[in-house]
């Protein structure tokens, strides 16, 4: 029966009430959104993170199954994050929390999405490869239906 | 008044129905989201594009005003994109339109979101500095209210 699945999920998340400084540390909020690709079970691919002149920090943190951004506004205490991952072997709900406590977040807002929604015989996506060129590993993995 | 208002707006774009050729060329998918993002009047700072083994590409360009990324996956004729920017002065519909040319998608789903919404006197979001250290000219710029 043909049904329709998705490929992947996306969080938005809105942060408010961040702590100041580490909104504005671009090392903090880079080991931090390594850390939350890496702790949530994600492969990181690249990364590049700038600070912003007053203040300020953007970042994207590319993994195999996606990738995962940050702004942050420590005028507004405040830190726009997406996390959007593919397969069930990666959970983005992981590097939120992690997330939020580093951010020292008072309150926030999130949304999950489902994103890639596509028709699959029996409800199966067949396969995601997520394995890159540019690893030395040239490895294949074969996401699971979502 | 205090009223609330938004920092920026986000473009969930699902792509379906593409040219599997265009999808699957890193090089033509890195060109078409730069000229995305500098036909929609932001500022690029940086970006990283790669290519999966068998198939795919993700990317992301990193702008001055949030950020625009791309994840393909030729074997479904399927993009899934994120145009997210800041203030008034960037348009992300002008790069929806373009990318859905480059790609040739047949149909497609858009979700516009609000990102960082936030109370503001008067309604307005004072500023968002928007200029990166790493750019030759400091200049600041201003957002307007949205």
């Amino acid at each position: 029966m043909e049904k329709v699945s998705s490929l992947g999920r996306h969080l938005l998340v809105e942060y408010y009430d961040c702590d100041v400084d580490v909104l504005d540390s671009v090392e903090t909020i880079r080991e931090a959104m390594l850390n939350a690709a890496e702790m949530s079970g994600a492969t990181i691919i690249s990364d590049t993170f700038h600070h912003f002149s007053p203040q300020g920090v953007s970042g994207v943190v590319v993994i195999a199954e996606s990738h995962l951004a940050i702004h942050t506004w420590p005028e507004h205490k405040f830190a726009a994050v997406d996390l959007f991952t593919c397969g069930d072997e990666v959970d983005p709900w992981i590097g939120f929390y992690y997330l939020k406590e580093v951010l020292k977040s008072k309150y926030f807002t999130v949304m999950e999405m489902r994103r890639g929604l596509l028709s699959a015989k029996d409800g199966k996506l067949l396969f995601k490869p997520v394995s890159s060129e540019n690893s030395e590993e040239k490895k294949e993995i074969y996401a699971k239906d979502i």
